[in-house]
């Protein structure tokens, strides 16, 4: 498929979703053939999950098919910009190339919140809205300690 | 629980994880009362997810016990300071308040790219290195009127 069938495919599930209860967000990763590799849909009233935006369930599907936690090669495409959320967990992947439609203050315009969570991200933690506390940093660091002298740590 | 105690225990789970070959994380969630909730370790590599991290994992696991996708009223504690996945996971999640103990320079000294994504999210989608191209914004549109139009959605 073309990127713009891919879109397309990306925003009929966008559609589908809110006929069927859910938020209208819907996602597709393709290879670089085009061939897609797995879909998702935003589920966080049906599942109970916060973390269950189009993107992340997307990504989860394909990662879980595929065996692998490295995207790499892949590309997503996404009916609306991706949230902070979704954009990290596109990074984590590696995916290599992101497609979008709706853009964040498209997402603003009809109640949610992903404009809010760019700006609070850009702050201190001091300085958000969401109070925060540093605790035990002295007796933490012995995990990160361990990392980095396991020899045979599995990187990612 | 105190606080110092529960952050001793999202510790604890970071520092039996390294010793298991995962990564060097770990979260508790709890109530008010400092009653832990859930926990969560880094399953990146063992379950091949690349979402799966400590602070997701708790909450997916948070919600899924309670049977809502909304923490108000629990907090975090977490080994290190939350990536944008995580922290945007807990703004979704609308948690009261989090703690962590290690930091975003601390996770980047050991080689994690906790810094490299904070930085990416501050940059307009063209300035950043994940290369990404809007398509069909007329056509998706539609699944946002659509959830505007509707009367018995969900909120979330």
């Amino acid at each position: 498929m073309q990127k713009i069938e891919l879109m397309r495919k990306a925003i009929q599930l966008s559609i589908e979703n809110v006929a069927n209860g859910g938020g209208p967000f819907g996602a597709v990763i393709a290879d670089k053939k085009g061939n897609i590799v797995s879909t998702g849909i935003n589920q966080v009233t049906s599942s109970c999950d916060p973390t269950a935006h189009a993107e992340v369930n997307a990504i989860r599907s394909a990662t879980s098919k595929l065996g692998t936690f490295d995207l790499s090669g892949y590309s997503i495409y996404t009916s609306c910009e991706p949230c902070p959320m979704c954009l990290g967990a596109i990074y984590w992947a590696r995916l290599d190339k992101m497609y979008y439609a709706n853009n964040k203050t498209d997402a603003k315009n009809i109640g949610f919140d992903d404009s809010f969570i760019y700006d609070e991200l850009k702050l201190k933690p001091s300085e958000r809205k969401l109070p925060s506390e540093v605790l035990l940093r002295d007796e933490a660091i012995k995990a990160f300690e361990d990392w980095a002298d396991k020899e045979d740590k599995i990187k990612y």
